[in-house]
């Protein structure tokens, strides 16, 4: 994203927390690790998930958050065994999700299943999961843990209810965003919560945090959803047109149907009710009125949302939260 | 199991469980809430799992491990909590299994996968797992919540490592064990010990107890093997027979390929290394051979061993595990 703006490239995530990146290569070394220490099909199948993938946006969430109340040795550390915990069932989410969706590619490469057989897959997701909660078990904050769980749940929650509503033409932007929240904005708040719990902020600022992450998080899978409309697999690195060969209705898809009149809105509600029609038609009628565009200032709506709620930060810490908001939107994959 | 004794049979777990009976209904309440709060068709799968089906045995020794310190509402209430969540956990992984099994049958009932499809199951394992951390984290014992995380992530571990063993007929009886004791027996050891340590029994005590049910997990699953060339379908309530036909060694199989020769041995190799062949030569083989008898032999030494473990206890004590372990080998299901 975002292929029409003008805005000059938004700095790399790297840059905007550049404090917390001797941290987060020390959460990168615990991925490696956590790889390695298995053996056989696991390890090949864990280091193929791992190794240097992935923005980190999560794991640099719970470093940032941490780093908001002072230094500290011991919260630094227990923050890397949560952040490291946080990108273990995101890639457990995608290995899993990447099944349902039938995906083939993900960072540039065939998926786990395709790779490794479906078994392989599902037990991988389970191992990635377990793994994560012993490590957040080993930090003891019992709410912190309970706090993963419940998203985690939710994620799943999130995930299957979009899945029982697949091929719904007619499906609402409130369900649409219920989705969301669960699917890919929870991890995303819970992150910024959890660094921020570990670092022993005030709840008023937790809470803050958390809705920082959950605006952030919508505007995140909006970005993703326009990518899946209007990206380029190569810049994405994944399988592109999941959504709409899979019957998924997406915001840029639920402001197309609103958008259509006519023939064309009956075509299109055929094409959302019947499996692998062809994208195509979509993908001009969106180009033609403009729908990515409307979906990118939903997208912004969010942010602003996002930069509301973080007024009682100082305006350091707003610029940064400001500036991983910009890499979000403005990313390409 | 066990079909050519003559002892007599062995009393349910209920009654050998008594005391706890009571515990035991709320925990079937709290699995059943579980399965009621969420919504669609995540609530109909997870009722179709978790109503009324299995033996429970895992949720009988947390609590009945965790009464061994003196009766305390506290540590009951998060026993139940514990009880529940292993449970959900074991419910998770058969779900996940049958997935990678391609069973059809459990409990009686089409599995979830065939019931429900491929998507829905693999999202209902990993809800199932989320909601059982969530309920742990709220009991707050790092160290549980610790040997959980990890408990699952051996299981993970030991069905892959048996996924990728399949079709080789050259497994050693120490492969084979170090499967099942990953894959089966570290929940049971783990259900034991979680009880024993919310009750603040010596560390020993706990020790002895984890592994008791070690002991026990193994002589359990072996059983589950010997069910699975021997059993009967409407007795265990599931898909038998998928263990020969898809590759997977197991006891009864790893002491037949000892005792066959020559052309016969020839017969059994081929037959193991390729999949989908005709298991029935096998059961005839093995009940000429007297392989369940042996096999059965290698259950009561693991149960013998679990004795032995729990010296530490009271007659009484030792009295009802034991009878938890007469149950485990007896069961036809």
């Amino acid at each position: 994203m975002i292929i029409k703006t003008a805005a000059p490239l938004a700095p790399s995530l790297k840059e905007i927390v550049k404090p917390i990146l001797p941290r987060l290569a020390q959460v990168e070394d615990r991925l490696n690790a956590v790889a390695l220490e298995s053996e056989g099909i696991l390890a090949e199948a864990s280091c193929y998930v791992l190794e240097g993938g992935g923005k980190r946006l999560r794991a640099a969430l719970v470093l940032y958050c941490a780093s908001l109340n002072g230094p500290s040795e011991e919260v630094y550390d227990n923050a890397a065994r949560v952040a490291c915990a946080v990108e273990l069932i995101h890639s457990a989410t995608l290995v899993h999700d990447d099944i349902i969706d039938h995906a083939v590619i993900r960072r540039l490469k065939p998926t786990v299943h395709i790779r490794f057989g479906g078994d392989v897959a599902v037990l991988l997701g389970d191992f990635l999961y377990a793994r994560a909660f012993e490590m957040i078990a080993q930090v003891g904050n019992a709410s912190v843990t309970e706090l993963m769980a419940r998203t985690t749940r939710l994620m799943c929650e999130g995930e299957l209810d979009q899945l029982k509503h697949r091929f719904r033409a007619d499906l609402a932007l409130p369900e649409y965003l219920s989705f969301i929240e669960r699917k890919t904005a929870a991890l995303i708040a819970a992150s910024a919560e959890s660094g921020a719990a570990l670092a022993g902020l005030p709840l008023p600022e937790q809470k803050a945090l958390s809705g920082y992450g959950m605006n952030l998080g919508i505007a995140f899978q909006i970005v993703d959803d326009i990518l899946d409309i209007a990206g380029q697999e190569q810049k994405t690195g994944k399988t592109l047109h999941t959504d709409m060969g899979s019957g998924k209705m997406t915001l840029p898809l639920i402001l197309l149907r609103a958008t259509l009149e006519g023939e064309e809105q009956t075509g299109f509600v055929e094409r959302q009710r019947s499996p692998n029609a062809d994208w195509k038609t979509d993908a001009e009628l969106a180009g033609r009125h403009n729908i990515i565009e409307k979906s990118e200032a939903f997208a912004h709506d969010y942010l602003s949302a996002a930069e509301s709620v973080t007024q009682i930060f100082s305006p350091a810490v707003r610029r940064t939260l400001s500036a991983i908001s910009d890499f979000v939107v403005r990313r390409e994959y």
